[in-house]
């Protein structure tokens, strides 16, 4: 039997039929069409990837034992519907009803950082471990969260938005996206690592972070990364205090959860254990009752390009 | 049959026999002890009151269900361990074994303010719903969370300190004293209250909040509202800036868990309305998708002064 993960991001629409012990056999993807309506839901631009996958794996529905779908915004999973993405721009659209019209199997949708701690939990780096948050950062920041080996998702499914927690309150707190200002988001991102690396190389002209930038034929989440590598201190500060963000965060999540295990996602994931290894003595030192609560560690997410694909698919297990 | 329910203080621990539907028949206090050793452990203080109030109900232990303890500090509830508090200075007290040598009955141990949600959530404001977090607003700032009606206490009971969430990352951010720098706790707590009031005072010499000081003989985490409520304006601003700090560790919470409602304990919650209609106001409008997500009710504890009492007693239920 087989799963179908579909993975709906800004771009594309990518899936794949996946074994269900995670590997991927067969994937696909087709652009995101611009503006979807009524008359022209998601859901047949979904449609049309999963009949692609059934088509290039060679498999039929009765090999199927379910289809997932990740999708990016406010996700009532246990209705099937999505209740608002500002990504692309969809309201209340009930995708797994408008889907079990074609498709007679047990059809999920949940939001895409829920998918993906899943993901980890059952196929990648959580494996083996009870409770993990997973926290991609990327264009902005998720959260995902296993419970006692369950997703949780917050009641009606409108919880889990750790990127939306409020690290700064002082006047000159970074907007967030969401309207709120001083989101942990806006500090731990992608988008925000690459807004400060630009900061500090306006005030620094003598920077390797000019050099790496110019490689690379823009400023990107690597920059000061690859600067600091390279003994530059201008990058090494920009690194230190990004990871101090990061850090605020997840020592927040860990005095709530006193999780097994959290695991870093997205692009800047990458950088691994130059992420994690500074990471893992932040949290040992600065998370409440450090000296006699259990230890929480701090991993890089091991699905890569293909979590979005088999965390969806996960939802179907 | 009846609970035995049991709040330790830092000024004396209080006990008493509760019927299962949550009335106290009896209740009494004995001071706590300044240094508990190996040889004098809290155990013999705690089975003084317990045995006091069997006394005092003129009950047998034969009509005991169970007993509860509700303690501050970091609590191993499975293994009935106190692991540290810094309340009391306690450190790894193996409290339920120690009781169980007298006491033929179940006996449990929790953090003070995961009780004080289980009691609120049994016999209190949260009677009726799934999903609630209580706050505290006293010294410190404590956090308990009830998730489809169970008490969650992070994995091996070593989460929900919500107080210590940091909310403040900017170099001017208050210490707290966990040792972080920035905690909601050293913003949103009363004792913070009142360091915030007495700086407006000090600036605001003619504001009525220097008056109703004088009348109440000091500075306390009323002053800023009695002065609001005469129309102060330095006093306003003061309970305008506190309920903001309130709200921003409040909409972090909402945005993770989104519970049904948040129950305000402690001091001040006494303001009750005055407390809590802004902070509905700026929940309902603050949260993540606020728009398209289920309500989250914010309401004033209900347990007032017998809170520790009933919510110990609720473990034992």
């Amino acid at each position: 039997m087989y799963l179908i993960g579909i993975d709906v991001g800004g771009m594309s629409i990518k899936g794949g039929a996946v074994t269900t012990d995670g590997k991927i056999v067969y994937k696909t993807a087709i652009p995101t069409t611009e503006k979807y309506t009524e008359q022209y839901s998601i859901s047949e631009d979904i449609r049309k990837v999963i009949d692609a996958v059934l088509e290039g794996a060679n498999i039929t529905l009765s090999e199927v034992k379910g289809i997932g779908i990740g999708q990016p915004g406010s996700i009532d999973s246990k209705n099937g519907i999505i209740r608002y993405s500002n990504n692309i721009s969809l309201e209340r659209v009930p995708v797994v009803a408008e889907l079990k019209r074609y498709f007679d199997v047990p059809v999920f949708i949940n939001n895409d950082a829920n998918c993906a701690a899943l993901g980890e939990y059952v196929f990648g780096a959580g494996k083996g471990y009870n409770d993990i948050i997973f926290v991609t950062l990327g264009t902005g920041v998720g959260t995902g969260f296993i419970i006692d080996g369950k997703l949780f998702e917050g009641r009606e499914c409108a919880g889990t938005e750790g990127g939306h927690m409020q690290i700064d309150i002082s006047p000159e707190a970074q907007p967030c996206s969401c309207g709120r200002k001083g989101c942990w988001e806006a500090y731990a991102s992608a988008t925000a690592l690459m807004r400060q690396t630009k900061a500090v190389m306006d005030k620094n002209p003598d920077s390797l972070m000019h050099k790496f930038a110019k490689e690379e034929g823009k400023v990107s989440g690597k920059t000061a990364f690859l600067a600091a590598k390279a003994g530059d201190k201008a990058g090494q500060s920009v690194v230190d205090t990004y990871i101090g963000y990061i850090t605020s965060g997840l020592v927040n999540l860990v005095n709530i959860f006193c999780p097994d295990a959290i695991l870093i996602g997205g692009g800047i994931s990458y950088e691994k254990e130059y992420l994690t290894n500074p990471i893992q003595k932040a949290i040992n030192e600065d998370r409440f009752g450090a000296k006699f609560n259990p230890k929480v560690e701090i991993k890089t997410a091991s699905l890569k390009n293909d979590a979005g694909i088999l965390g969806a698919a996960a939802l179907a297990l």
